[in-house]
Parts: structure tokens; C-alpha cells; sequence
């Protein structure tokens, strides 16, 4: 058994052959070798690592756990400029370029609408690991940055804040993003000229879907970034400018128990033993909040539309900001106080939100946004003699198709020299039911729809408040009573004349900045085919 | 034949009795003398129309239908004082309460918060008609009068405008109450104690259920006309204070592929051909803003909750004011920055909304609403041993019940003098997997819900935002990953420390007022079993 022992056995326990005994012997020297170069390799690396002069400025934070409340202000890259030369400053951004040499390492850090370029070179604190380890971290990881700000003597062309630079001294990572990214910023935020038809060249692009599935991606963009503060100003001035007007703010509520207009388009909900709708339109609501002498109201919700329309325009979810207001004698009185307060929000728009406007149009060219004060007004008639002069066929009694719409855009365009116009006085027959009829001309009703660029953006009218007048209306157009029973109830106790409309957040955004499909100027879009994120 | 013809016929078709004769000939007198005094009371009616020397004073107006622009103005009722005294006005208001005696009537007009004594009194251009028509309005109906407004010796108690009333010259009916309302505007007005509970004397009160059903003519009382203008301010002030700290206002989606909590309580809608859920909080998608560098967000919007709860603190449906916002270090920089929107938004409402609070107290008296600035912040263990000291048994890892959380208000007003606080550092355990534990002790976490009244209104918490660590949680808590894959995944591509809470709008108001029940402080309040108006 010693023997035996004694005797090396290959792989398949039988003794081995000298041949076989030398290769292992070998394989044996190979190995150890091999050992030992790893352990130098090991020891030099400790050793560096032990004499990396800048070890302690750098490297992966543990996860901020809210353990200490540090003295330490960040810069909001957007601030830094020449005012700040020389000066040492903290600033946290995403990583959002790099380009490392092996002794230096350019990147470009970004934060909401601001980038800044901010360089490291190896050098008597900063290491060669140091820079190795900042050439390394994954695109959009979170970095806390210390350095100095140097002003340059050409223009960063690629930043937007081009006549400065940092000069990393010390760099954390605070949020690392994972390696592989399914959409680069940089693609995403090249110029587009129409949805699906870019700049010529090549230069890979991000495709709608894409950009839709990886949203918190897409939304990091400068452009995105831009678009929904825009889009939060939209709201603010169009609250401010009714709250100054004497309008009161309401909820309304978007679970409903009956189909407000007809059951067509709406989605049902399962409401515990019964079965419920999601509002299509706060209208119902705020006639009745009229009704109880609320007087002026506005409300800004989502509203729901079962239309499955794969369109650049249409939505199931949308954001409606809509208002409705008891009148003394006439709907103009009403009309008025729409047109000033869309006055009001491309004022403001323009005042404040230029940068913004700027920042979109980069990637979405478009012309500034035009519109007359006072607000354009056209009859109906007015327009139909327009675009018959135009070569288009219709009658003054038919509703505009999209594309008459459009045209008419244009030609009001070309005459008046405004994005943005009323057209008051719609033919009765392709209005709801609920719509005042003209006093003098039963063709005509107290309604009107509100454009940019062409395309409707608010739709509105006289609401009929006298109950037996509804409900002789609401005959007239074969609804059943029975239906909209609670609806002609609300005029029951009495109710001021009044009038309204209701607006599309997201086209107003649209089409103020000449964007070319809806799903960019809503946060996380809805439509028949898109349920997430 | 002739004969016959000249022999009158009983109604059985024989000849008549000489008896019944006389009395069908006494009948036929009796008959034609009815007639000709009828005939002379239209006659004189006719010539007392004529006569009518107030005929073009007073009467039904027609439909408003937009014909005419009349030059008039309508003075506001809340306008009006002694600076008006001797003046000649039109105002428009409904007529809240009337009382004709024959020759003069008073009555109550009422616009909103605001009420007037409006008389009339038969005289040398007020004709006996005229008075009769003024005392036969239906109450509710909306009247445009024109008069003179005259100073009073003595106030009058029953109105807001107390020191002067209107005498009327003219008055037309804009829009006629049906004359029978299914609740009294003022029995809906007269003091609660607690809800159901009311002063004492029998005067008709109006309960809940009624109020409900009749929610166009509940709100016209100046009560529910204070509550929802302050619940507008609310809104206005939490927006208004965030704006101004950088926070950038958001919409998400309401119709959501996933259940955001677990699937419990969530109702469910029909997609085009598939299922989709109605969102119970806007959590994910604010934590979505944050990680696409959004910062500072907030938003206004319906929440859903599918909760089987019939009590006087949940709905199914309320406006979430939600916030969230990305931290430096420590996610105190966020309880200090809701804390301080608390503090702007209560004082907000006692500098502009004194009326409002007044008029409500009327109905509904409470104590004011006191707070402390800076924020009080207590610690969870603290307010157990206050707790315990008050004899109420439980251990500091454990949740606080709702009577529990009553007590400790009570104590803390007691202590400290303030109905609201911050209630900070919950046990871990208490709270959802996607809380950050203290650093220091895994017992405690980053968490904290704020309280009025003793009533939780926020809460909130430091996220989870590393998406390892995240899924750690996650599995401790018993949950399948799979089914939380795309909230994971979002804090893939780096994301900020944050921290953020969302509070419920109409607790905030019910709580501030001291009302009894929610449903008071929702426009049209939607619970397990209403669904309507």
C-alpha cells in the first residue's frame, strides 16, 4: 500500500507514464510560477494602492443613509461662471461624458438643463489610479465633485456653461448607474426635425418607443428638462391669471356614476359591487359648481378618453385645465376673460421661460410663437369664406375637418399675423346639445374653439341654464331625458347664465413650442397601446 | 219632432220635472252671473294691468341668450356699505329669504358669503301688484334689483351687510327655483356641535345624507362657500411655497399597468382589451421625476383607494398634495423644507382667509388652530413614553393606534401649545419595505407623518434610491420581485439620496376648520356608497 502511495496516479487512477509525469511536473512549475507573479502583481498593487498620494479622494460613497449632516454647500452647476474663478467649490452632477488618455480624463457634468466641463490630470496629488478610476465610472452615475473653476480661453462649445471649467481635486461616486444604458443622452437629445425625419448624417437617433420605455432616461434630456418646467408654467399662469380674476379652484371628481356624455369613449371602472366611469371632462361639475354659486371656477385634473385614436395628437390621460364662469349678460364677457388669460400665458411664457424656449428649440426648431393682443376674433362665416377662397368646398353649416383646420391656420397666419385666434359662432348642428343657441339665428350658437398653430386647443360655449329649455334641446338631438336626468336637475334651483371651455395641457405645450407629437409634452404618456412606465 | 225639440231633456234623455226645470233655470242664472263677474274681475284685472303704474318695473325676465350688452353694472352684495348710502344700484343675487304682508315685502338677497335686507313697500310708483309678484318668487331664484341703498338705525343682525339695506326700485327674475327645494338653505346654515349632533331648541336641521343628494344647494350656504374658497387657498399656498423653493410642479398618470401597493385596495379599469388599475398614490412616478433629475417636485391630483371604509376621515377618492425632492446629505433638508410649507400655508391662511374661517366657525365653532414655528419635531420613542406615562400600554416598536394618535394630540397641545407636529423616526417595521432604515439603528427608519388635531394628514419617509439595497428590503419583506421589477429598476441608472411625503387635501382642511366629517371638506365626495351627484 506504501508503495502504491508512492506512485503518482493520473486523472483515471492507473499509475502515470514518466511523459505524463514530467508534463505535470511542469504544469506544477507553470502554476507556481504563475502564483508568485500574482502575488507581486498583488503586493505592487497594494503597495500603490498604500502609496496612491490620493487615495483618500476618491472613490465609491457608501450609500447615503442620512447618517451625517455634513457643512458642505453644492454648487448648482448652472451658477458657476467666471465669478467663481479660482475658487474651490463641491458641485453634484451626472456623469455625462467622459474621455479618459490614461494621464488625464476630460468629462462633462451635468445637472437638469446645465453642463459644465470638468477635467483631472495625473499630477503631485492626483494618481494615476485616481484617473483611471474617474475614466471608469459608468455614464449618468451621480458624482460629488470638489475642484477648482478656471476660466478658459475658448468657449466650451458642448457646455452651457462654456467660458469655465473645473479642475477635479477630489470626485465621489454617490449613485452609480448600471454600465450598459439603453439610450444615450447625447443621441437623445439631437436635432429632430419632424418626428421620424432628422438632421441629415447619420448620427444614431432615438426613436420614439425608445425613448417612451426608457423615460427617466429621455426625461434627463435638456429638452425634456425644459419642456415639463415650461409645461408647470403653463399651469401657473393659467391659475394665476384667474385666481387674480376672482376664479375659485375645485376638484372634481374622476370617478363618475353615469357615462357623461352618452357612454361612448369612456372607460368603466369596478367600484366595489357596482360598476362606475372614469370622467371625460369636468364639465357636469363645474356647471354645477355655477349652479351653486361658486360663479367663476377653474379646476386643472386628468381626464379620461376609451378613443382609440393612435394619433400625434391624441391621448386616453391628459391633463385638463378648464373653467367655467357665471356671466352677467352676454358669453363675450366670457370669451373676453378667456382670450386675455391665453394672453396672459404667452406673456408670462415669454418673460419667463425663455431660456426654456431656447433650450427646446435646439432640438425642435420651430418659429417663435405669435399671437395679437387683443385676441383675434373671426366669426365663423369669416373663416368658411377664407378657405373657400382657398379652393376648399364647404358650407358655412359644416364643421372643419382637421385638415381645413390646419389651412386655416395658415391663412389666418399669412392676414393677421398671429399663431393664435378665436373662432366664435359654430354652426348649432355640430355642437352638443347642452350649447346655447344663437338669440338671433338658430343656424348659429354662442360657441366658439380656440387654435395654435392650427389646431384646437379649446373647445367652449354658452351652456343652456334653463331646464326646459335643455331638455327641449336635448329632445331635438333624440336623447333620452332619462339619462340626463341629474345633469338637467342641476338647472332645477336656479343658475346663472354662464359659459366655459375646457383646454388640453398637453397640445398647448405642443404647439406653443412647435413640438411634433403630444407624447413629448406629457411626463408619462397614456395612449391605446402604452400603459407604462 | 218640434215638439219634442221644445221640451227640455233631463241628462237621462227623458223630459225634464217642472222641479228639475227651475233648478236647471236657477242653475243657468246662477252660471251666467259667475261668468259676468268673472268677467269683470278680468275686466278690472285688465284695466289694473294697464293702470299698473309699476308694470315696466318688474316681471320674468326672458332666457339670457347673449342678445344684448346692457351698460349696467351689478354691484357685488359683499360690496356694499354706507359709502353706497343714497345711491341707486343694480345688483344680481339670489333671494334667500322673503316675507310679503300685502302691502310690503322683505326679503334676504344673498350672493355667496355675502347678505342684504332688500324691501319694498306699495307707494307712489310701487303698485300693490308689483308687491305681490316680489312676495311670490320662489326662494332660490337669482333676481336682478335695482334700488337704493339706505342706511339702518338698527343693525341688521340676519345679514352679513348689516349696517344698510336696499330699497327696491325694480326687480325681474333671472332664474326661477322650482318653488318646493328639498332643503332650506337656512336650516342647511345653523350650528353643528358634532356632526349629528346639534344646539339645542328642535329648529329642522339638515343631515348628511340630504345634504349630499343635494349638494348644489348644500354648497350655496355660506359655509360650504368659505370651506372650498380656503381649500383653493390650500392648493394655492402649497404651491406657491414650493415654487418659490425650486420645486417644479408634475402630472402623473392616473391609469397604471400595475398595482402600485400590492393589489390590495385598488379598483381596477378596463383597458381596450385589457386591465389596468387606478393609482392609489403618485409615489412611484414622483420617485421617477427625481431620478430623471427632476429635483424638487409636487403635484396636485386625484388619489384612488378601493378601501371598504365607511368612516368620517376616508374617501375613495381625494386630491393628493404630494411632494418629493432629492437631498444633499441628510433627509432632515427635507422635513425642515415640508415643515416650513406647513408653517407658510397656516399662516397663509390666517393672514388671507380670516373671513372664511370666521364664517365656518359660525356653523362648525372650534378653537383656532395653533402651530409653532419652527416646526415642533418630536421623536417616535419620545411620544411613546408620553404615551405610556398617560397610561396607554404599548411598546416603541409598535404602530400608534387612531385613539392613540388622538391622545398624544391632546397631550401636545397640553405640553407644548401647538395642534401640529411632526412625528419622526418610525419603527422600521411599521413601514413599507421601500423605507430607509436609520444608519445608526436598524429598529428606527428615516420616516415621519405630520399631525393637526391629533389626525395623521402626511406621511412620509427617505426612499430606498440604491436598487441592491432596495430588493434586499423587498425580499425581507416577503415580497416577489418579479412583481416590483420596473420600481427597481428605476433607481438603475443612478439616483439621489430623496426624501418626500404626500398629505391629504381635504383632512388638511377638515382639520384646520375643526370640522366632523371629511365629506364637509370634498366638493362632491366620493365614498363606498356615493357615487353621485
Amino acid at each position: 500500500m506504501a508503495d502504491v502511495e508512492n506512485v503518482p496516479l493520473g486523472d483515471d487512477g492507473k499509475p502515470m507514464s514518466k511523459k505524463a509525469l514530467k508534463k505535470q511536473q511542469k504544469d506544477a512549475e507553470k502554476a507556481a510560477k504563475k502564483a508568485q507573479r500574482q502575488q507581486e502583481q498583488a503586493d505592487a498593487q497594494q503597495k500603490a494602492d498604500a502609496d496612491d498620494v490620493s487615495k483618500d479622494l476618491y472613490g465609491d460613497m457608501v450609500m447615503i443613509q442620512s447618517s451625517e449632516k455634513p457643512d458642505r454647500c453644492l454648487q448648482p452647476i448652472g451658477d458657476i461662471g467666471p465669478n467663481l474663478a479660482e475658487k474651490n467649490i463641491w458641485v453634484r452632477g451626472r456623469l455625462h461624458t467622459s474621455r479618459g488618455t490614461g494621464k488625464q480624463c476630460f468629462t462633462v457634468l451635468r445637472h437638469q438643463q446645465s453642463t459644465i466641463q470638468a477635467l483631472i490630470f495625473v499630477g503631485e496629488k492626483i494618481s494615476k489610479q485616481m484617473v483611471k478610476f474617474c475614466a471608469n465610472i459608468s455614464k449618468e452615475s451621480i458624482v460629488d465633485v470638489y475642484g477648482v473653476v478656471k476660466k478658459v480661453e475658448q468657449k466650451v462649445e458642448s457646455c452651457t456653461q462654456d467660458d469655465v471649467e473645473i479642475h477635479i481635486g477630489k470626485i465621489f461616486v454617490v449613485s452609480k448607474a448600471a454600465p450598459q444604458l439603453p439610450l444615450l443622452i447625447e443621441d437623445a437629445s439631437r436635432p429632430e426635425l419632424e418626428d421620424g425625419k432628422n438632421e441629415e448624417g447619420g448620427r444614431p437617433r432615438v426613436n420614439l418607443d425608445t425613448r417612451l420605455d426608457n423615460r427617466i432616461l429621455d426625461l434627463r434630456t435638456t429638452t425634456k428638462q425644459a419642456i415639463f418646467r415650461l409645461e408647470a408654467g403653463v399651469c401657473k399662469l393659467f391659475r394665476d391669471t384667474l385666481t387674480a380674476k376672482g376664479f375659485c379652484e375645485i376638484h372634481t371628481p374622476k370617478i363618475i356614476s353615469a357615462a357623461s356624455e352618452g357612454g361612448a369613449n369612456v372607460f368603466t371602472v369596478s367600484y366595489f359591487k357596482t360598476n362606475a366611469f372614469l370622467a371625460q371632462s369636468p364639465q357636469l361639475y363645474k356647471q354645477m359648481a355655477i349652479a351653486a354659486d361658486f360663479e367663476k371656477v377653474f379646476t386643472v385634473g386628468a381626464v379620461f378618453r376609451a378613443e382609440d385614436s393612435n394619433t400625434h395628437r391624441h391621448l386616453t390621460e391628459f391633463v385638463g385645465l378648464d373653467l367655467e364662469m357665471a356671466f352677467q349678460y352676454h358669453y363675450h364677457e366670457v370669451l373676453q376673460v378667456i382670450g386675455d388669460m391665453f394672453i396672459s400665458i404667452f406673456k408670462g411664457l415669454r418673460e419667463s421661460y425663455q431660456k426654456e424656449i431656447t433650450t427646446v428649440a435646439r432640438q425642435y426648431p420651430a418659429e417663435p410663437f405669435k399671437f395679437l393682443e387683443p385676441t383675434l376674433i373671426l366669426q365663423y362665416p369669416e373663416a368658411v369664406k377664407m378657405l373657400n377662397d382657398a379652393g376648399v368646398e364647404m358650407q358655412d353649416n359644416e364643421d372643419l375637418s382637421t385638415p381645413s383646420e390646419k389651412l386655416l391656420g395658415r391663412l389666418v397666419r399669412q392676414k393677421y399675423d398671429t399663431d393664435y385666434y378665436i373662432l366664435d359662432k359654430y354652426p348649432l348642428e355640430v355642437r352638443p346639445f347642452y350649447t346655447m343657441p344663437d338669440p338671433d339665428n338658430p343656424k348659429w350658437s354662442n360657441s366658439y374653439d380656440m387654435f395654435m398653430r392650427g389646431e384646437e386647443i379649446l373647445s367652449g360655449a354658452q351652456r343652456i341654464h334653463d331646464p326646459e329649455f335643455l331638455s327641449e334641446r336635448a329632445k331635438a338631438h333624440g336623447i333620452d331625458l332619462k339619462t340626463i336626468e341629474a345633469y338637467i336637475d342641476s338647472f332645477k334651483y336656479g343658475c346663472p347664465p354662464h359659459a366655459g371651455g375646457g383646454i388640453g395641457m398637453e397640445r398647448v405645450v405642443m404647439l406653443y413650442l412647435g413640438l411634433h407629437n403630444i407624447r413629448s409634452s406629457s411626463l408619462f404618456p397614456r395612449d391605446p397601446k402604452r400603459l407604462t412606465p
